[in-house]
Order: C-alpha cells, then structure tokens, then sequence
C-alpha cells in the first residue's frame, strides 16, 4: 500500500480536519499498535485511551473534537468502522481472482461433470472419477477431490484440502486448507485380541453457506451421513466424529473435539479447545465456555456451561469460590478446636 | 441407493413379515434418526423404545413379535446387526476400486523399487529417491513419499500424506489424508539468547496392520527409531513426539497428545485430548479416561486414570466429591461457632 | 548404518579400551534402549544406573573406570556426547540433499522472482503469480505457495505446506509438512440470524529462524499482520489466531492454542496444549505449564504459570494441596461436633 492522506479522505468521502494532505501512508492498524505510516480508526468510546495514546499517521474519527496526540491527522467520515473497512478492501491484500477453467498440471478424470468456462481448477488439483462441482466454485492448488463427490456452486476450497468418496458439499462453502472431509470414522471390534476394523461406508454432508478452518477433520458416517448444519462456522484443528450431526448456525472454536454420534442442536457455541463426548445431544442456543468438557447431555435450551465436568456458569463459579474457602476453614476449625481445648 | 423392500429381503435372505415388497427404499439409518425413505435395524433390545417410536420404511428385525409402528416394514432375519451390515455394504458408498498403475500425473523417482502392474500411485502424489513400495499398496493424490521410505504391502497412504525419508512403514498399514510421519522432533539447545536446532536424524516406523487418523503426527527420532507398535488404532489429530515408543493393540483417540522419548505399553487406551508429559512410562493395559494429563509414570498394568493430574478412578471421585462437600463443612463449622459462642 | 567398533573408534578419534575393533554395529540407541548391535554414549554420571545395566554393544565413555557389564566395548573420548552426535550424523538417516532447479512436475507462474540455479522447487508444487523466493531456498513437494508471498534465502518449505497470498516468510524458516500460514481468521458477525463473514485482509509475517511445527496452522490479520517473532520456535499442531503478535526466540509446544489478537512477549515458554484467550498480553520470559489456561493477562515478565485459570505455580499448588485437606478438615469438625453433643 502506497498512498496519501489526501487519497484516502477522498476515497472514504471524509473531511480532512487536521493534519496534510500530502503525508503518505503506507499500512493500516489498530489504534494500539499503529505507528506513523498507518491509517487507523476510532470507531468506539471505549477505545478513547488509546486514542489518547497513539502513534497512528492518520485516524479516520466521526468527529473532530476528540482527543488525539497533535502528531496525529483526523479525517472526519460518518462511520468509522466502515470507512476503515473501505480503505483495508482498497488497499490490502486482495484474495486471488476467480480465474475460470482446469489448470494443465491438474487432474480431472474424464467422467467429471463440471463446466470448465465457469469452474477454476487450480494446478496439482485433483478431481476424481464421477465428481460433480457446480459453477463459480474454484477447487485449490493441491486438493483432492474423491469419486463421486458433489460440490455445489460458488463454493470456495482451499488448498491442499481432501474430500473423500461421495461427500455432499453445498452452495458458498468455504474449506480452508488443509480441511480432511470424509476419513473414515474411528470404529473398531475388539476380536481375538486385534482391534479389527468396522467399514465406514457413510458420508459426510456439508450444508450450504458453512466454513471450515485449515486442518479441520471431519469424518465419514459409519452409515448414513455426518451433517454440518447450514451457515455453520467452523474454525482451525477443530475434531468432528463419524455421524455427529451439527445443526445450522453454530460456532465451532479453534481445537473443539466432538466424539462420534454427538448431536448439536441449531445456535450452538463451543468455545476453543471444547470437548464433547460421544453420543450426546446439546440443545439449541447453548453456549459452552473455553476447554469446557461436556461428558452429559445438555437437554435445556440456551444455557451457558463451563468447566470439566462441563456445569451451568453458576455451579461451576460456586466450585471454584468453595475450593479458596478452605483456606478460611481450616482457620475457623482450628480456633473452634483450642476453644474447646481450653473450656475442657 | 434405489431398491426396494423385496430385493433386500432378497439380498439378507430374510422373510418380509409386514409391509410392501415394492415399496422405495433410498437410504438407511439408525432407528431414531431414520425416515420412509431408510432402511434400520433391530439389533439390541437397549434399542426397544427407539423401535416403538421410529419412522423408517424398513426394519430388520430378529422376531415378527416385536413393537414397531404399524407404517413400518418389518424384514425378520437371523442377525439384524449382520444383515444390516450386508445392506450397507451393497448399496453404501463404495471406497475407491484398487486400479494398479502410476499415474501420469504423478512423479515416481526412476530409482524407486515398485512393480507397477501390482502399486497403485494416484495423480499429483510424489515417490522420492530409493523409495521402496510393496504389492497392492496404494499412494493417494497428493501424497509426498519421502527419500529411502519404505512402505509394505497393502497399504493405503490417504490423500495429501506426507512421509520423510527413511521412514519404514508396514503391512497393511492404513494412513488416513493429511497424515504427517517423519517430521523433525522438537529438540534445541539454548545457545546465547537462541535455540539452536538439535538435528532429528533417526526415522518412524510403523509395524503392521496400524492405522493412523487424518492430519495425526509422528515426529522422526532424535535418533534411532518412534516406534507405532503391531495392531494400534490411532484417530484423528493426535500428536506424536519424537522418541515415543507406542506397543501393540492400543488405541489412541482424536487430539491425544504423547511428548518426546515417553513409552507406552501394550493394549493401552488414550481416550480423547488426553496428554502424556515426556519420558514417562505406561503400563500395559492402562486405560486414561478423555482429557487425562498423566505427568508421572503408571507402573502397574491394566489401571484406570482420570483428571489431571491422571490418578486413580477412585482418587479422582473422591477429590470431586470432598469440593461437593466443603458447602455442608461450612454450615457445619458456622452451626458450632454459634454454638461456642452460646456457651461462652 | 553398517560398520565396526574400530571405524567408530577412529570417526570420533577415541581409544578402543576394552572390546573387538572388528564387532560389526548396525544402529545407535539411548543406553536403556540399546542392544548388542547398538552404539550408545555415557555422557552424564546420572546414567550410571543405566551404563551398569546397559545391553550395548559399545558405549562412547569419557574414562575406562567406568561400571559397566563386561560385555560391552568402550571408547574412550573426550566429549561422549558430541562423539555420539559424531556418530549419528555419519550413519543416522540424512536428510535429502539440495538440489537447485524447478521439477518439470511442478507448477510456477510465469511472473514468479526465483533463481532456477539456487532454488529448488520440487515436484507437484505450486508456486503462484508474483511470490518471491530466496536462493538457498527449497519449496517442498505438494506444497501451495500463494499470490505474492514473499520467502527468504535458505528457508527449508516441507511438503504440503499452503502459504496464502501475501504472506512473508523469513530467511532460515522451517515450515515441516502440513503447516497452514494464512488461512483466514475467525471472525463473523452475527446478522438477523445468521453468522456473516468479516474480510480477512491482512497477512502473517514470520520473521528469520522461525521453525514451525506439522499441521500447525497461523491465521492471517483481519488487517495488518499476524507476526511471529525471529527466532521462535513452534511444535506441532498449534492454533495461532488472527492478528496475534508473538516475540522473538519463544517455545511454543505441540497443540497450543492461542486466541486472536493476543500478544506473547519475547522469551516466553507455552508448554504442551496450553490454551491463551483472545486479546490478552503475556509478558516477557513467562513460562506456562503443560495445558495451562490462561484467561487473563499476565503483565510481570519472568513468573511461572500452572493450571485453569493459570495462576502463579504457588498459589496452583496451594488450591491443589487444599481440596486434599477437605478430608481431615471433615474429621476434625466431626470431632468437634461430638465433643460439643457429649458437653451438652
């Protein structure tokens, strides 16, 4: 990014109430972390400290009468937080350009339905035998593709992402790379003293509008099917067993482990590094807080639950306080002690 | 699938008992997740109010005498569970066919040892220098075989694996997409204000029949050898550290983490985001409970372990029982201090 | 590895003191872990134990007075632990050579800045539209290197690896296979029902002499940078969280995670699954124990932090040490309890 401050007020439509024209900017930041080259924003009062304090080149402010260090100019817009948002879509790094057609060092089997005017392949792709992918969806660098898979349009999959035999992927999906869709299941007999294997011939259905961290596992249905709920969001190293059925609208924080067969209901959030044991059922609208481990089902709607065992936020709080009151006892039950020591 | 209620009395060599033998059947599933449309089964009688109560077209049960909704089919055979499997297996979605031959959009090394009439090497996969590959293994899209690699027969490298050279791989062994086998261990010294890297030189190796989850990791050997021993069953997004010797028959559940140089005995179970702290012994036998932290050895085989720090079944309830307890301790505590008070 | 006790003797140029210079040895082990065939090392006295029992075939030994079985050979060197890296780094597994040129199986875009006689880029790989790389530099096999990423000179890129557009890496980067740089933060905006996406614009900067582990992942800035300070090195399986700022020369072990917008000092250590909410700051040369969760900041450098929340290691020790008194506390009010009953 090079530009001026001048460009800049011109581009958001505001009004360039202190400092030059002609200063050049050349990135963007945070109040806090801005130095002067960076273009920053005051969006909320309660970042008004920071304002106080900041290095930025240039803030875009909804008023001129705020309190910022003299170095910094001021560019008056209506709405802050989307000017800023104008300026980092104009200025930063743009996702690549949907470039329709099949890269010659792909792979594309030559029974694959697929429009090559409006799909991009990307090189080292590969589509297997019998796969479909619907228009405007671009297939990464280095993705596989399984037989038969089925990929809606506009859907977006990263690089270097696996999709196993038969998958169902919607309309606007987005899978990071790295994402593993349809790996078999972790199923097992124990026989004769060998763990033999049970044959997982289900899939995995990934509804519409649903994202997908970087190397995020999701396995395939014993039987049946594994299903992202629509609109779903999912983020990084995130663990999904064989026929867990998540509902449409949740959030999956980063490192979450769901144990197969789980259901989770619509409006769920599992905050980072959650646990939630196998074949249980969480009502809609619950919230489980960080590493919470959920080893029971959740059976009333909209809860909030923290803690290993996973327990409603007041129960798990009166846990905690009652473990720093021991403190208190032991002092307590000592003085009773020598009081009764002493009227013996 | 599309086929019928007749043609799968057919093909489980069942008896139709109720219902129609014409009637559409294009699914299956479990009794409380089935509609018209899915086949089910009748297995267990645990599962006897999930059958008073379920929509599915058809229901392989053992007996004709059993309480299912009149809408239902009912298909008696010996084994339901059997049966099912049988259903299953002819209409599920099939794993990809075993085609022999390399693929053109691969690269193999000229140096390989493989008998391209028996290895199957899928598109984009790559097969480094004096890599040797046993009949009926197959090398998924995307995978990167490293120098000196060996891998036995009837193998199934996934998608997107990655194997670093001079790592030995068995029999029969199955790596699910994403897999990463041979990467450095964590080693540094710290020199003068930085970690200097400590080379990995020694390999993996992973004995027969072992199967290992998408995206796990098995870091190479400081030197000498990580050892996956005979039979283990590892999920999906365990961590692996150098040195760590796994025996046979364990199964090692998803995002398990085992640091370096710890040995783990045969038969053992890690269940789900349980942590091993490094150069740690474990039993024969053991068994962690999901989210264990074992920090010191377990010595004494076939245990089982839960919390963290790991102890005991019994230890841990007891230690979660005294906190349920210090409410009733205060009470009790506050009912003698007035009862002190009263007599003074 | 195939070779004599006396070639051995005169790598590491030491005195055969006891043993046959013609005994073949085929490998190298840890003195518990050795047998006949294995060359081992006696480096530190607090391995007696082990040398007196050892199954070595020989041992690398600082003296020839040294308590060892009868079976074993000795060589006599100066620094046994630095004869035996000797040792290792002549027999054990080397890593591949590099070999400069573009493999006529990767892809690399026209416009792509390299040097095809001091890069190597390896087959399958993608390097797209405007990146840049550094001489001495290897792009490895099946890894995905997006528009305009800038990589340093003698960076070592591993299989598999995605670097999104944008991103710059340092010189002397490790990136083992599997790792993810650049995937899009998490962030959403929850809109009449539905969770709607915030552009991720920014980028990750990985400064010089940064290893990263497999199948880490490291979001990219919602805007700015995600900054991962020189020298720091990260294991396996982390979760880095967009705009986070780590400093220079930090261990982070296998499966942290770490919320976005957090910031980690210089010199700060996060044991093993270690989790770090979003936005907080951890001060310089802090240490976090294994599985630490840590929910608030921690603003004095140099403290050790253990247990969920994180606190300081005394005040963990004292909470665990407390529930442990729960037991006697119940005794000693019952005591008093009868006391008081018979009194009155």
């Amino acid at each position: 990014m090079k530009t001026t401050i001048g460009e800049i007020a011109e581009l958001v439509g505001g009004e360039l109430v202190r400092g030059s024209a002609e200063a050049e900017m050349s990135n963007f930041a945070a109040l806090d972390q801005a130095d002067s080259s960076c273009v920053s924003f005051y969006g909320n009062p309660k970042y008004k400290d920071q304002l106080a304090e900041t290095k930025a080149g240039l803030v875009l402010s909804p008023s001129a009468e705020v309190e910022a260090p003299e170095a910094v100019a001021l560019v008056v817009v209506e709405n802050p937080i989307l000017a800023f948002d104008t300026v980092i879509r104009a200025y930063g790094v743009k996702p690549p350009e949907f470039v329709p057609g099949i890269s010659e060092s792909s792979y594309v089997a030559p029974d694959v339905e697929l429009d090559p005017s409006k799909v991009s392949v990307l090189p080292n792709a590969t589509v297997s035998s019998r796969a479909k992918v619907g228009n405007g969806t671009r297939i990464g660098s280095g993705s596989v593709i399984g037989e038969g898979v089925v990929i809606g349009e506009n859907a977006e999959i990263g690089a270097n992402v696996t999709i196993r035999e038969g998958c169902i992927i919607g309309d606007r999906v987005i899978l990071h790379p790295g994402v593993v869709v349809g790996a078999d299941g972790f199923g097992f007999e124990f026989v004769e003293g060998r763990h033999q294997k049970i044959e997982q011939l289900g899939i995995v259905r990934i509804e519409d509008d649903v994202e997908v961290g970087a190397s995020t596992t999701i396995d395939r249905a014993r039987f049946g099917e594994t299903v992202i709920g629509e609109g779903t969001k999912i983020d990084n190293q995130v663990q999904i067993g064989h026929n867990v059925i998540i509902g449409k609208h949740c959030i999956i924080v980063a490192q979450v482990g769901i144990s197969g067969s789980s259901r989770i209901g619509n409006y769920v959030t599992l905050a980072a590094q959650t646990g939630v044991a196998g074949h249980l059922t969480i009502a809609d609208q619950t919230t489980c807080g960080g590493r919470s481990g959920v080893i029971s089902s959740i059976t009333e709607p909209g809860g909030t639950y923290f803690g290993y065992p996973a327990k409603p936020m007041k129960e798990n709080l009166r846990d905690s306080m009652r473990v720093k009151q021991i403190g208190g006892l032991l002092k307590r039950v000592k003085a009773l002690e020598s009081k009764i020591a002493q009227s013996e």
